[in-house]
């Protein structure tokens, strides 16, 4: 199949592919752009199958990387940049990185790496978008893209151990699309914008999909409540994807001055929204579209439209035409209506597995399913109801956090003899970071083992708060009790 | 993949799929009536793999059939209700069809068939729709769809010869659905009227779609232009598919009352659109997308939208999101903007290939294009404008006549030396039949010519007219100059 944006490029050259701030770029100059950015990256080593970290910010040039990348057949690796070096070094290594893409403001998060054979690209130094017209030395077009090739690798928690890096190819990313337009519908003056970090799926999804209908991305470098709702009006965006979090505060801009008019749908994922906040928008006639989604299903899996969600709140809805859902119990058999159990998606939209993780595959991808390790219930109409995330996962403000990464850091402190980690619920933040810690023969203050997380992890996954006691609760075989951890942390801030 | 009914059922079950005259039924009911009358079909013998004859009106059974051969992976082989037994005689069994579907109103045509081996089912007399509930002895569901398989076997002139079954396979579907959705939009209270026969791709394409939107078909059963009016406004349809002879008598009632508030999209294929009706539509603000489509390639190749249209009036636009345009002169070399030459379509939506045809084939499908026989240039913009369809080819009120067939029963009369059949462009109808013959020693008449044609021919493919000469322009070596033909027949019906 012809390489999606030269395609759209031909089809609406003049339609606007991207807005960013005050500047716009048509599909044609879009396509020029990553025509020219592509030949770069081709002078400068990059070739099909080389795998090329990316750490940047939302700008367009991630927009105009993600197109080119794929234009030269090479995988693209989203970096999340609130990594610390360390998390970051290893993500690079485990995906083998051979390519890294930074920029002037990203590039010192990478001088103490030690990375060998890994070759450091500045981005703001290829002198785009000035080098549009640049004879480019890449093969002619048409440039093709092969469904079952892998575009990129994402890192995920997953439901154990370390981020794990998910293997995604074109064609999750086109049935992808495809099940999200026929759920919310594709107007063909949509404008969608996009202020989830392109470094997660979230993010890349909509720059696929925008490019396959043919619509507008509006492009926000970061959150900032007052600038979104600013950009929503001014460009008359007609779907936003938002995390809980991020809508939390917007809404007190829609409550002061109005929804935009043109807002048809909050695409609202990544987390579980509070019942709370599904409420205040429907009293409001404030459309939102609750969504399921994961990073090994290319986005989203399960959708309630704005129209379902007034009818049944609460509920993610049905899962898209392309994928199907189950709820299992143990033994892999299927629950009965409102039973919990774990939800098992399948679909065209599943990734092919984890990168040069075999046994994590294995346990994810089994019997032709993603076993997710959340869990979840049917109604009897087969609306999903998300009871909790991958058992131990915390999402804070949209970002995954992955208990036993915080405890290995806080465990490889020599004042530290165990730690458990949990999420406590928060209304901002959907949750927030707790740490138990029993401590070792050395002392050491809450303060310090705070400081000592901030060094060596992201700051979304810090503790927020370090309650020292004497044990932690444990199974009699020493497996951590992390619900009874969770509610006795829950008692203490409750105080 | 999941059966597309069954998992629309899930997703939609309480939205309608389908409205004739007062009834209508829910994707449930839908699904439901599928399920048994699946069951009726495989309990009268059809299988996996069988092939099965459809000679049935636009009616809801003939909806419901379509999904439940699909869904017992039996190969659907729709065939035109105006054939006459010789030709319905000839595609059965060139389609190899093992059973055969007929109504109360349509097995008399079948009658006087010589046909061994083929095992007739009266779908009137399988008590549907009050089936529904009735046990079935399918296997249980998931029912699943090999996407590669093939779904139906259509005749089509093709570009020479006897009509060819081209073979569409799920996957074609799938991805027509896809580039229709993404060029026309897909908004979740679409409902599109269907008045194209079923058993003709145009129809029959708007089946899967809508289940795959998740939308409502308004099935009329024949074209009547003003119960076409009255459905368009009860029905508040807003897309729906139309041959330019239908929209002729159509636009009389939009003059009178209006254009009806919801219709957002009449789909104008199967022929060319005289300019005149385009520039009629334009100063009425009639929303007309032009398109050119193929049952060869699953139905629209190229569209232009309602917006496209107004810019840009009597071009059918660019292709659709899966598929790409080629317009290549003699030895497949790639002609310049403005040049004629022969339409290439290349693309997901492409039919594997005739049935049992595999020279045809072979001429139609060659360096991975459909090779389509139209004549038409590409813009410096790159929208298609048709110049004539394939070389011979008479469209006649949206029907396909092929001359060779016509002139094959004219040179059958005992009366008849020579024969050739042309189009002349005609008002109503796009173009009529017409044929010049050269008479033999045996002394006949028009009307008796005339007559003797629709013995043996579709009422649409007999001609209009017949003129006696003594001889027929050929070339020096015998071949009929049909350009000339027609000149000579168009100064005379000028007369």
């Amino acid at each position: 199949m012809r390489d999606w944006l030269s395609q759209r490029a031909k089809l609406s050259p003049e339609d606007v592919a991207l807005i960013f701030k005050n500047e716009q770029w048509t599909y044609a100059q879009l396509n020029e752009s990553v025509h020219a950015v592509a030949g770069i990256l081709h002078e400068k080593g990059i070739n099909a199958g080389a795998h090329v970290g990316i750490l940047l910010q939302n700008r367009p040039i991630y927009v105009v990387i993600i197109h080119a990348l794929a234009r030269l057949r090479a995988v693209t690796v989203p970096l999340n940049l609130r990594l610390k070096s360390n998390e970051l070094s290893w993500q690079i290594s485990q995906a083998e990185c051979v390519f890294i893409l930074c920029s002037n403001e990203s590039k010192d998060r990478l001088s103490d790496l030690e990375l060998k054979n890994l070759e450091m690209i500045l981005v703001d130094s290829m002198g785009w978008p000035t080098v549009i017209n640049r004879a480019s030395n890449l093969e002619t077009q048409p440039f093709l893209f092969d469904l079952e090739a892998v575009q990129g690798i994402y890192f995920t928690s997953g439901t154990t151990g370390r981020p794990k890096g998910a293997m995604l190819t074109f064609k999750n990313h086109l049935w992808s699309a495809m099940g999200s337009a026929y759920r919310l519908g594709h107007h063909s003056d949509d404008r969608w914008l996009l202020v989830l970090p392109l470094y997660h799926i979230g993010g890349q999804a909509v720059v696929f999909r925008a490019c396959q209908y043919g619509i507008t991305i509006v492009l926000q470098e970061r959150f900032d409540a007052e600038d979104l709702y600013q950009a929503l009006k001014m460009h008359q965006v007609s779907i936003v994807s938002l995390v809980p979090t991020m809508l939390q505060r917007l809404i007190l801009s829609f409550d002061d001055d109005g929804v935009p008019e043109k807002l048809r749908c909050i695409l609202l994922g990544g987390a579980t929204a509070p019942q709370s906040l599904v409420d205040h928008c429907l009293a409001r006639n404030i459309p939102i579209a609750l969504t399921y989604g994961l990073t090994e299903a290319a986005s989203q899996v399960a959708t309630a439209s704005p129209a379902q969600v007034r009818l049944n709140p609460g509920t993610v809805g049905k899962p898209l035409f392309s994928c199907e859902l189950h709820i299992v119990r143990q033994g892999n058999t299927e629950c009965q209506p409102y039973e919990v159990g774990e939800i098992v998606v399948t679909g065209e939209t599943i990734m092919q597995g984890y990168f040069h993780a075999q046994e994590a595959t294995e346990t994810a991808l089994f019997q032709g399913g993603l076993h997710t390790g959340d869990l979840g219930y049917l109604d009897e109409s087969g609306n999903l109801w998300v009871v909790s995330r991958r058992t131990d996962l915390i999402i804070s403000g949209g970002e995954n956090v992955y208990p036993i990464e915080v405890e290995n850091v806080l465990l490889s402190h020599p004042a530290v003899r165990e730690a458990c980690v949990v999420g406590i619920d928060d209304p901002e933040w959907g949750q927030r970071v707790y740490a138990l810690v029993v401590k070792d023969a050395l002392e050491v203050s809450e303060q310090e083992l705070i400081a000592y997380c901030r060094k060596h992890l992201a700051a979304y996954k810090r503790p927020y708060m370090v309650h020292f006691l004497d044990q932690i609760p444990r199974t009699a075989s020493g497996k951590i009790l992390r619900n009874a951890a969770k509610e006795q942390l829950e008692s203490i801030v409750a105080i």
